[in-house]
Formats: structure tokens, C-alpha cells, sequence
């Protein structure tokens, strides 16, 4: 799916189903740091007009998702909890180099790798939900989510050229792999 | 107008209108840090269930403005600069109190006081508008800020009782004006 070379550990939906209301809460502070960071990416490169003006556009969308989250958790009266670290997230970000402009390109690649991780994990929890309610979020979300994966990389190449970004999201497609690998399975979006 | 105690110094719509361009990228960087301020608050306060559906619904609106002077910045082929220090902003910011609850409602006044002084600015911004374009621009932005207004203040009040807040409002209508009567008048929006 997507630029992903290893689909999640099957137990990962185990897991997941068996604890809906805390995946819920993890995923609306997950639409709320993805508003988070396209926030940080303008702010690093006000200059570059199309990353700007796409970053906007995806971080209305990302908020209006998390007040569709938030809206699902008052139904449930699920309390919004404090916001945990996201480890899966951290070891994306610290592969990021530290020069230009490989860490446009880098921060551009996590995005699409957090979008698209997150797209496979939705569509595992559509085909796995307890009812239509949460089936048609999370079916209706994956088309979102698939479409900021494409925002980042059509970003990536108009900055850094097709050739450039096609070979760095292999180098990352290994990357995410190993880190996805090595997570432990919890009932987080990328747990 | 609204809980201002003191009117912009008459030179600062004469240093602004000399200097449209400057105020329009430095507004557009006041719509996206007034996201970031209600994302913050969220993180915050995740716990205050009103709070975090208000702050939602207002970062929302702060990126649908900025999105409207990029709009605006992309007519005029004026670049989006990096964003500068807002002495103004960071002086409000010195008086919130460290312990709760007066950080929470300190910091929901200080976003009521930056709204209502981007009222007051807007207005006279309008009144000066060189034509109808940026006119209607400013006259739509200014009703909103208005409701940016209210909003901060409700939840204010919603959390830490009506009495509380009409006095905490009080001694910051002193602190602002102290503030704005020293600034230098720059062709910032808070300048």
C-alpha cells in the first residue's frame, strides 16, 4: 500500500479492536499533530509558496478530522486524555538530516510515511469495526489520508526532483519498516 | 471597544497605511500563530471538554484567514517573509500567572486581548483601506475577531466564574494599554 514495505504485525488489530476507545483518543491527538506539524513546516519555509499553500489546506483538513474524532469521543463520553509521545513518529523524525535541503526533503518523506502508515492502519481498523459507525469513519478517512501522502510527495518533487524523492523513499520505505517491525503492538494508531 | 482601554496611537495607522505590503504578511503570520496559540491550548488543556471544542472551531478559522492573505500576499506577488518576534504578543504573555487556575485563565485572556486589540486595528485598517478590495477584506475580518473575542471570554468565564474574569480582565486592560502606549508604532499588525 502506498510506499509501505511491511504490513502491520497482525496482532497490531488484535490489540487495537480490543481497545477501541484508547485507538479513538490516540488517533484525535494524532489528527491534531499532523495540523501540528504542516504548521511548522510554513513556518520553516514561508518562501516556498506550493508547500504553504498546500500545508494550509492539509491542516484544515487534519483539524476538521480531529473535531470528527473529538465528536465520536462525546458520543462515546470518552474524556480526551493528555497527549502521549508517539515513538513510531520520534524514530521517523530521527532520521531526518540536518541540512538543506535534505531536511525539506526528509520532513516532506516522514509525512507521507506517517499519512501512509496511518492509511493501512485505518483501512485494518474499517475491515475490523464493531459497527457501521465506525466502519464508515474509518473507510472515509482512509481516502483522506491517502490523499496527504500524495500532497507530501508531489511537495517533495516539485523542490527536489523526481529522481531524488524516488530513491530517498526507498532508503525511508526500509527505514519505516525496521521501526515498524520493532514497535511493541500497543493500542495507539502507530503503536 | 470591547474591553480596550486605550485607543491605537494615531501614528500607527499613518505608519501602516504607508505600508500595506509589510501589515499584510505580518497579518497573515497573526492568523497562523493564533492557530498555533488555540492548538496549544488543546495540548494544554485536553481535559476541558468546551474548551478544546471552542479551540477547535477557532483554529480553524485562523487558518481559513490565513489561507484568505496568502490569497491576498499571492494578487500582489508580495513573498511570505519568515515570521518575526510579536514584542506585543510576548509582553501580554509575561503577565500570565504560572500556577493554576490562573495560567488557564490568564492565557484565555491574553488571546482575548490580542483578538480585541486585532479588532480595533482592523477597523481603522478598513476606515483607511486604499480600495474596496482590502476594505471588505478587513471589514470581514474584524466582525470575526469580534467572535474570537467572545469565544476566549466565554470560556473564561465557563471555567473560572463570571466575578473572576471581570476583575482578571480589569487589571489586563491596565497591562495592555501600558503595552500598546509603548510600542514604536511599526507597520506590524500589533506594532
Amino acid at each position: 500500500m502506498l510506499c509501505l514495505q511491511r504490513d502491520s504485525n497482525p496482532e497490531w488489530i488484535v490489540v487495537a479492536s480490543a481497545n477501541l476507545d484508547r485507538i479513538l483518543v490516540d488517533h484525535a491527538h494524532c489528527e491534531k499533530k499532523a495540523a501540528t506539524f504542516a504548521l511548522a513546516m510554513m513556518n520553516r519555509y514561508p518562501h516556498h509558496e506550493r508547500l504553504v499553500a498546500d500545508m494550509v489546506d492539509l491542516a484544515i483538513e487534519e483539524l476538521e478530522h480531529f473535531r470528527l474524532v473529538l465528536g465520536e469521543l462525546q458520543k462515546r463520553n470518552i474524556p480526551l486524555s493528555p497527549m502521549e509521545a508517539n515513538p513510531y513518529a520520534q524514530q521517523l523524525h530521527d532520521h531526518v538530516r540536518t541540512s538543506e535541503p535534505e531536511r525539506l526533503l526528509d520532513l516532506l518523506i516522514v509525512g507521507a510515511f506517517i499519512e501512509a502508515r496511518s492509511c493501512e492502519r485505518f483501512s485494518l481498523l474499517a475491515a475490523h469495526a464493531p459497527n457501521d459507525d465506525l466502519k464508515s469513519l474509518y473507510s472515509s478517512l482512509l481516502a483522506s489520508e491517502a490523499g496527504h501522502y500524495r500532497a507530501y510527495t508531489d511537495i517533495a518533487r516539485e523542490y527536489c526532483g523526481s529522481d531524488v524523492v524516488r530513491a530517498r523513499l526507498q532508503e525511508y520505505a526500509m527505514i519505516e519498516s525496521n521501526i515498524v517491525a520493532s514497535l511493541p503492538n500497543q493500542p495507539t494508531m502507530h503503536g
